[in-house]
């Protein structure tokens, strides 16, 4: 107990531990710490199987246990994918109650009506760094530079990578000497991001050293990362999905309780007309449930859940049945690195068979299905509610 | 094993094992089922040690288990604010490997200079539902009937919820025939979206008995629950945060190195101009990765992490100190129910002595000031590579 | 010919011609002079009866002369107002050619199906400005202040304009220790700028003397004037409008040659669907091309141009007619005033029977019906050539 | 007075008039029955002098005659551009008083500082139609033509016009089976809006021979066309514009009677803080003004006001003076065609000697000189302000 004396004393510091004992150990005298301090008992959080050695070298500084969050499946859930093709229970983490019951609802619904069609409609993960210039002379010259020297700069930005490509650095934007350039790369079956600043640092420094032009930060937020931002939702991060499925009417009205075009009615009320009266940059009832309960699974960033908010979904009667479809312009998504290598996170990627290379298309195309289940029913539940209310109120009047 | 060949064959239905099954044996079964039809092989998510009965029947649907997701400490932090007063330890989980470092580099800077101070300058959560009226003479009707009947229209809400307060019926937005009323509440120490929505559907029921209106959706998008949005941005939703420290210029150097002019050039740079630049909601570096991790923690919900990504992050050199701040409109946050009751996210609210009612102030300037110190971090981060460029630009020049 | 001397040598400057000349005499010298230094012939710039010395006092500096605008009507068009009802015809200045036939063809529309029917659902001009204080305690110090004493700052702000009432002070947003206060007026006939300028700097003296506030600026933007806002989006600025229409299906099919349908489409797919994909503030066609039109030949600040460019366009199927309509929340006008009082300007008024007191909530309904006009014009005409082209494709399938 | 009698008892229609008249004569008959039904005299609209069946065939529909916009001229303005280099004077019509006198003062800065700097940092026009297909398949598969026929597409397009050309189809955007593809072209002196208009529907006639895909609308709001949009803040519209002007501290003090600290501190607590607390999608204290002015004197369309009040101010203190750059993202803008032809607006170009082919960068140039002294002039003023209110603040204290 000497240790936490330490501690306790300001001798040492937490993150200290680990000099000088094996990481279980450590996070079990600092948990111990904790207790101490808090007068919290940490039970559930020192109930843990992962690899905490190998978690402390990658993914957490200071550990003191693990959280657990409940786990439930959603399916069998059909995709017909360029990439995904059949049918996949969905791991979703979460909270919330009565969420994975409501995409299990949509699941079925899809899978009743033939699957959903899904497709990667753009791949990229970006960096863009701000540079300050002496003016906008200077600006546009540099600007100009970057477009001349773009194989070099590409050269410089791939040698730091085996998987990562520079695909373009678009736009450069010039805000008076500032200059914020977007380096775009595909970055295989990795979210990405550490790859593209780590290429992106490599290829500032031959720009430095050519134009002398001064690196102000490596990320000058146009990137964008965690942020809701206009330019991904114009140009694309991480996956852009589209999700669609034709439901025929006879199973929107026994399944959904809902009419065609009471969905399409509360989509065009609820998410055009309030997203756009409210300024919203969400045009879609709760992609970030979904979103968020998919990338917990799995071990995705969980910030970047903000970026898998954005995107519009639209209904339409189509001949007496319902086309729906969900549109998510910006996913980062990965099935190697980050949070993936987790124990818990393989486990699901596993159970959609999804793990490791050259599985990200596949896993980004039921992420996308998931989105469109989940959206589904709860857009039914709302026009169920719609109607009943139009039918009570009738019977009233 | 007959359970297991009944789902395999479409007897039984995943959801329908507890019908049949003790909460734990249920989710054996399921996780088995799962583990045949996909192959994987699901030991860490079977290594749980919540009580699955009671997050059965409140937070997860068809169970297999639970995510583990490390957890880290990063303290001790001192806050001055109107509720938490002290020094605290911040639980964060996380897969991102560095955050918890920088996020504990930064409770070190604010605590060495005297503590972070914090307030919650705005306390409120909200449910607007979206209502079609046949004309727009109608649309203005309603809503005079509503600024009319605010009294009886609050008692309705009220009579469903010991906690929660009617606030105000504000904006009530107005678009060809529909209506959109921003329903706003107080709701105590819980979340509270599933106490406005029920008193928000109380509300309507006199609203549509009295009135003949018609409720198309109970959120009409104009909430915003879940999205970006300009509107939470500037009228406020959860708890609205704003935390502020001076950091002397020595510890500015000493522990980050950097200065308060290069950090305060950073933060225009990058948080100002190049959101401004990109279309961006979030005027920041990396709110999102710290209201992740301390979500995540607690219990709260990881969809509202998008709404807790807004903000704006301030820097200025002042008599030769860093006056440093981060002001957040939109944190949804609880320290009874929803999540907060697993085991693990007990304990972490445990670790602040936030946890339960009378708490959720106290919290929110924690999570204030935890945001404060990650932010600072990175950006001192940022300012320090900044410097270290220039240096070496100049010497070389 | 010795004050042209005077100028081109640097003896005199030409803002001080008045100092020594008639108005008239101190337009044409300076005229003279900028033909002189230029080469050009200004012999229509010359071409001017407005009386200038009333414009030199009160519109412009340094003034050579008039631009003129060619000025058209569309009408009658049928308004269902509460301040207008009865027929007018709206005179309209812009160069584009075509589109005065496009609100014209709008208006026998709307008259032919009864009239539009419009409200004015807001209407408020605001200034807010930016105060500093030390810390984020002051700034929620100074706004309880404010709101504590907001009978003492009303009585300051009214004591300098008969018309102007401060109807609240609201939001009062805090970042950090930034304070931005928006003071909301009724301004009456006037749009009421000025008005609200000097109010809201009158009571600042109160506040800055009672609290030692610091004012950094009369204007934070978060008034917001002239630059397109969510937050205008949402509270609404000027006049607040809605206007709507219900077209007989058969008018839609004889006049616009395209059907409720298709016109419900179109604007689902560019107004909604279009405008959220491309993260746009306006969700409709050209609001902006009638605002403008109107605006200049009422004599109107052009700038505010931008803020009547927000809003949404709804178009849908009732019945087998169309039920068409416009919102806009932010359009500020006046019916004295400003550039209200120049001969043209008064004229166009005049043509409407809205010049001068008592008058605005006419003009404004005027405004929106105008709007309606033109915009549902506009959809009509992009319908019909999708239905012309869908007729195409199928004869050629 | 038959004719008349004929309008009001409608056996003949308003734009009928000019099938019997001569323009002026269809003017005047036309002006004198507005006269009758309104009872007001249009004496002043009545004094025009440009070529009013020229306008008739371009400009105007059912003209009654012209309004009158006062003009003022601001100058000389040094301008060091690539296109305009030399001093100018700068035309403003505007009925906003002080405006003038504004822009004039902020010219007389930037001159004794040598001059402003300006580029064209961007040129383009656009137009983005939207098409519909029957799946997100479908609308991948169109993409994929349109970016594989690239060549036949501009083929097309710019078999349309002289100087169009096509530059590249970029974003094409798909949400759900929608697609908006961005045809982006240069324009040469011309605003192109219409140009662009007619070389897309020649090229979607041939998209549409071999795909078969249908066109909804021509805009698809994705262009975007006087809305405010962030996708036009991001990729630029019209021509982009950066000015800057480096102002020595001595004449910040002795003309603008502020310091170049206290600009910087005002744009960043307004320009920027500001607007991103109040959702702003201009970062800038009055651009639309000077926009404003400088278009309604040169004829160009007011509606594209709402686009150049878009982008971001900066200033910034350097070793002792005031940095100082405007960028505005987004300003149509044309020296031929439109309303540039007008008398008056002609004249207005030559002032500036930018009239006719080959100008339109010149003329670009000196709109971001003249932005730019607007801008500063102002802030300066506030920065006066802000330190005065200093000064008083501190004697008081």
């Amino acid at each position: 107990m000497s240790l936490i004396d330490d501690l306790l004393n300001g001798r040492m510091k937490l993150h200290e531990l680990e000099r000088h004992l094996p990481a279980d150990e450590a996070v079990r005298v600092r948990r111990e710490f904790i207790e101490r301090v808090s007068g919290a008992s940490l039970r559930h959080i020192a109930n843990y199987s992962i690899d905490m050695e190998r978690a402390s070298a990658r993914n957490i500084e200071n550990p003191v246990g693990v959280i657990q969050i409940p786990l439930g499946v959603a399916g069998p859930l059909k995709i017909n994918g360029e990439h995904a093709d059949g049918s996949y229970y969905v791991p979703l983490a979460t909270s919330e109650g009565a969420l994975v019951a409501s995409v299990n609802r949509g699941c079925s619904v899809i899978t009743a009506s033939g699957g959903a069609t899904v497709r990667v409609t753009g791949d990229c993960m970006t960096r863009a760094p701000v540079i300050k210039t002496g003016s906008v002379a200077e600006a546009l010259e540099l600007r100009k530079w970057m477009q001349d020297n773009i194989e070099a700069l590409r050269e410089e930005a791939e040698s730091t990578t085996r998987h990562g490509k520079l695909l373009k650095i678009d736009p450069i934007i010039v805000v008076g000497s500032y200059v914020y350039p977007r380096f775009v790369y595909s970055t295989g079956d990795s979210m990405g991001m550490n790859m593209v600043t780590i290429a992106t640092e490599k290829a500032l420094e031959l720009l430095t050293e050519k134009t002398g032009a001064h690196v102000i930060a490596l990320s000058g937020n146009a990137c964008v990362d965690k942020k809701p931002s206009a330019l991904n939702l114009v140009e694309g991060r991480g996956k852009s999905l589209v999700a669609e499925v034709t439901v025929p009417g006879e199973t929107v009205e026994r399944v959904l309780k809902a009419t065609p075009e009471s969905i399409a009615e509360v989509n065009t009320a609820k998410n055009l007309v309030g997203s756009a009266a409210a300024g919203n940059m969400g045009f879609n009832a709760h992609y970030a449930n979904i979103i968020g309960a998919v990338f917990l699974a799995t071990g995705q960033d969980e910030a970047h859940i903000v970026e898998g908010s954005l995107g519009v979904t639209l209904a339409e009667e189509r001949d007496g049945d319902l086309y729906f479809s969900v549109s998510l312009p910006d996913v980062p998504l990965a099935t190697v690195g980050g949070g993936t290598g987790l124990e818990t996170a393989s486990e699901c990627l596993d159970i959609m068979g999804v793990r490791g290379s050259g599985k990200v298309h596949e896993f980004a195309e039921i992420v996308g299905g998931a989105v469109l289940a989940g959206e589904l029913s709860l857009m039914g539940a709302l026009a169920a509610g719609h109607l009943a209310r139009a039918h009570r109120d009738l019977g009233r009047g």
